[in-house]
């Protein structure tokens, strides 16, 4: 099985595209499609699964509940390990932001 | 934990470069840098894990034992299942060809 990140990207987006790529075990492999969107205020994302994302094309920028703020362009990647409290404060608006979002499942 | 898949890549390039950028139980992801490197004639990879790869930048050819040939560019990836055959036919001469590769960990 195969395929491209930047190929068959959704035309409309009123909301970001989750799709599952590939699946292993209680892990699994997602390409997320966002194009301006953010978390909304005061959402925190905080998971059960360590993460690991790659920012595949656009912008991005994290935020963590410490305060920082990460900058993601194409090639940046962070770990989000379980419990990692984060939000996405903002992704480039009026182009596609195109992630690699990888879930290792619940320890 | 963060970093960029282009970024400190390796000056010179005897051999492939693998670095492992994070663990998750059984399960990783590395960076790989090829710099024209192919598999040895004769030699398959036969994993016991299953493995996504992306193509980040340059270009590579991975071969499978049913004779089929897969080009990848970048942004393309491949889902290697455990026990799935398959070698490295070429990477691009004369510039960098990163690889992301995600291992899940022996079933």
């Amino acid at each position: 099985m195969n395929g491209h990140l930047l190929s068959a990207l959704p035309a409309a987006l009123d909301a970001e595209r989750f799709e599952t790529l590939v699946r292993s075990g209680g892990g699994r492999v997602e390409r997320i499609v966002s194009h301006g969107q953010a978390s909304p205020p005061g959402f925190w994302y905080e998971q059960d699964e360590d993460e690991f994302v790659l920012l595949v094309s656009g912008e991005a920028e994290l935020g963590f509940d410490d305060g920082k703020r990460l900058t993601l362009t194409p090639g940046a990647w962070a770990w989000l390990p379980a419990g990692c409290r984060h939000r996405v404060e903002r992704t480039a608006n009026g182009s596609d932001t195109v992630w690699l979002a990888v879930f290792f499942g619940a320890a």
